[in-house]
């Protein structure tokens, strides 16, 4: 058994970590910080933990943290966690860090989050499936929900280097937003609506360049324009892949099968993945049809963007990093419908 | 004042086609056909008509509807119309069909709808704002849900010869699988959910390349993929048009302005349209960004399938060959949110 | 023609008020009052009301309000309204107040409301099915929103003397809790939930209690709870009226055709009535059933909480002290589904 | 470790019992019966349980049933489980059925479900805490939806004698209609919409009588009314509760926490329950507000209805009756948001 802290526990993301957490054979959960809820029981907050965690919410010192814990999630917003994670990593304990500061080489990143980076530093992308080498490592940069959903539905065609351009159409669920209520998160705004927002310039499609160009560099022409649609959960990323030259169907989908074949979170289904299917879940179910007329293959994911898109993903990482199985704490279905 | 019938009054098309024309200050309502139903009170079927109609469903003969009405709306499913649409034409009553069986030249249907065309004739495609000829028919074929938006938020770059590929991804709500349930309705299946369906395959994208090529007869590259999202009603597409030069958003938006500056149910507004600020209405609402990056400009277009994307629009199309003034009877707001 | 002004006009129901107000024969909209927008134009933020509307926010004094306007609606929140009431009512104007300030004698207001009032004021309750009276007034006090339907799916039979008990148990859409986000109105926290709230203790109990008692003054047990459920509008009010003796079914619907034969916007239903039915549009249906087993019987009455909770009626009680048809404006079926 | 097989595996109770049942440290699923899809592969239905179970539905008869399974959950319709049981219970296997063919005595059953009962028998009513004998039993009847959150809610108050009468008003999900698309459960009539039905002749009040006057056997004055919510899962009842004589806040609470104390599945909260907080979970939340001016308690209770209303408390049955730990396999918390 290991102990582990999650820096930052108050929003969606660290109540997620706890409840997957709570399922894990082989964690305690130690430390769960919040400056503004220190003193509060966590389960005040993520009243769904009841019964299951006598935890009071506290403002710890990294030093602190560094010595209840064996691994620490940092879960706190962009630009914040810089200030955190070079305290927690002069020592023993491993860090998974969930906020972008250290998804992106540094100039990248200063150029997409218009910030200065104050700890520029190498960290391990952790999206698990096409990054074998988390295993190695003892500090993760957990990816962002959309690339996630995203770079699976199309990183096995840009293995194979058969790319002319893509067009990436996410729709997200509304807890992307974050806990705390404004316009974007108002019921009477997104109930019986589907918004799209920053059409061209979302701060994601950083990511989205960095992880298919490092399976093919010359890849240029990538888009992505997000969505919000109204579900609590959840993102479906339409990915409208050009191909160089027109593909059959089973050529599609063996470079699926051979880049997936022993990944046990990511799902190929037929026809087009469901949001319910995964809710809840650490999958990523991922289907395809050819559209040989414009040489276009659309491919379909579904991702939880809690889940497989934040938290469980960041205790893959976990799982990977500590040497437990990687499907440990994870290994559940979603309760559809 | 003229008499309007509609043959198939019984789904969603004909009940919005009956919600709309009671506030219409030319027309009478003067028979509703559905073998079904007939007998019944319209009102026990559309029960939120109640108080306004007094108006039974009948079973009547073309001969019997000619005699009864000076306009007839066809709202019977594609295959159906025409074996209906000639016996009505055949007289002085003018027709508005509503299905999908005389959108498009004759070979161009059998292909789409595989089946063949048992009365192959020319008629005019009512998309208002792009066909100014509709004033002077009797005849009319009614645009299809998603062509409406999609068209109208692609036309004024097709129109100046700019696109050199556009994919249209569409978001649906559930009202256009009709109003018989079926698994893509029920409630557990597509609550906080998004699905793709028809990923390259949907028949309307017939309509899409037949009216942009009338634009523009060079365009060749269409790509459509609709989605069915949690909403009653609505259709927001995201057009992501990549054009053969960089453009600027004030030629962007002077090409909007131009095409749309007299159409009265198309707005530009700023930022991404809302399906809440069309639900109800006739309205078209337009937003745009331009991606310089990648030579993309991605315009999202709102409209309510049942009014703009149906009976609304078959009704402005009443307007316009009936010499009523184009907004008789549809200049009203959504009601939202 | 009259001039109308609407005073706390960036809200949900100074936003309804005006687009009903715009389908109105009788009337211009001359002014909308918003300290905090003053300047920008109503359609920046009523998005819907683009191309209707060339009206911006303005910060007017009570002086400048009348001399622009023939009838004005306030709808500012409860305990601000008594300070804007007074100057208006030293002058011609006629005045309807949507707050909750007039609706109660200044003691039960006080109580409810945990407040001194600075107005003490005798106004008619405009429930205008319960109060003919309301036509001979120049200052009306708007009902609340949920004493409206629930107060119409009792007042048959508590006009008739037989209810022994009666437990309004009440579901409202998210609208009810106004234009600003908050934890009540965050989707996350309400899509797939029903929420109970102020179980014993929501002031407009104190609406119920003086109309009913209006109708039967013996009448002690009057219960309330309220709820929340995932819908933008309406109010489902289930209302379990325990009788004095065994009723009949025909017993029951002949006190509500009475009572309702002439007022046009209560429809009494076959089954139980739905929100969607009314959506958008100024009806309350009421349907019922007669559980003999235990004296009790069930009516439940569907409304729109924004219409005829609110800004509908009171436009149907400016219809009513202005001289206009009680209809004029309001003859709208809801567009359903 | 036990053999647990499923008889009429292909509905969302079916498909529950499997999703939890995979989690269960104690059980292998080795048998999954439907006539309709035998031969199909189970997650071709039960989409979202692919990679977990590599079964075929199979058209098994009672005699092959009971040769592979230890334990078999009956989950056909009404009706149709008393021609099932007794075949099944004249061996060694142990049954838990969750249609409703046994939950009442055979007088009651054939009153409320209007059939003759083929297979008159006792059985134990599965609400495990009231029922501590359950787990002395090899035949089961799991109790129904609605009387599982009502009843648990009044439960203490019963037992203490002190209810004079109670109002069961109940908000359900959608899934209780069943996985087959129908007017019900059709989108666009129940999306924005709260309905209610059966307003006085629901079937399942005869096991809230039943239940409650196992505990106080005065209490005549129930009464239920059921309404359907825009929600997948989950049913909220707010139980008003009249009570003989007023109550104080600490002497409910006190008979809340005695009859709960030591059972896991109960949860009393403060303020009201939220769906969210139990969905997916076998827990059952309740909170409530003392109303002392009319002597009333207003109880609210939360459940999953196809977890603690089905499936879940099925496998605490089996859990009672196979002497596993009562939560063995079902100590998971909601996914919330």
């Amino acid at each position: 058994m290991i102990n582990a802290g999650i820096i930052g526990a108050s929003g969606y993301t660290g109540g997620e970590l706890m409840r997957l957490l709570l399922n894990h054979p082989e964690v305690n959960i130690t430390a769960a910080t919040s400056r503004k809820l220190a003193g509060q029981a966590v389960s005040d907050t993520h009243r769904h933990l009841k019964s299951f965690l006598d935890l009071k919410f506290e403002n710890l010192s990294p030093e602190e943290i560094k010595s209840a814990c064996d691994v620490v999630f940092v879960a706190v917003p962009h630009g914040t966690a810089m200030d955190i994670v070079p305290e927690l990593l002069d020592g023993e304990v491993k860090v998974i860090d969930l906020s972008a500061d250290y998804r992106l080489k540094t100039a990248d990143f200063e150029q997409a989050y218009d910030m200065k980076h104050r700890d520029p530093r190498e960290a391990v992308y952790g999206l698990v499936e096409l990054h074998p080498e988390v295993s190695e490592q003892t500090f993760i940069a957990n990816p962002g929900c959309y690339p996630t959903g995203a770079n699976l539905a199309a990183a096995p065609l840009a293995k194979a280097g058969v790319i002319n351009s893509v067009i990436f159409d996410s729709k997200s669920g509304i807890t992307g937003a974050g806990i705390n209520p404004s316009a974007v998160s108002h019921y009477p705004n997104m109930a019986e609506n589907v918004q799209a927002y920053k059409l061209t310039s979302h701060r994601h499609l950083a990511e989205f360049v960095q992880e298919l160009n490092r399976l093919d560099n010359s890849l240029k022409n990538i888009s992505f324009t997000p969505h919000v649609v109204p579900s609590i959960r959840g993102i479906l990323t339409t990915a409208h892949v050009f191909t160089k030259d027109t593909m059959g169907v089973d050529e599609v989908r063996a470079l699926y099968e051979e880049m997936y074949m022993d990944k046990p979170f990511v799902r190929l289904v037929d026809g087009s993945p469901s949001l319910g299917d995964v809710r809840g879940s650490n999958f990523c179910d991922i289907g395809f049809e050819v559209d040989e007329r414009n040489n276009r293959v659309v491919v379909v994911s579904a991702i939880d963007n809690l889940v497989k898109g934040a938290s469980g993903q960041a205790i893959q990482n976990m799982n990977m990093i500590c040497g437990f199985n990687e499907t440990a704490g994870l290994w559940s279905a979603a309760a559809a419908p």
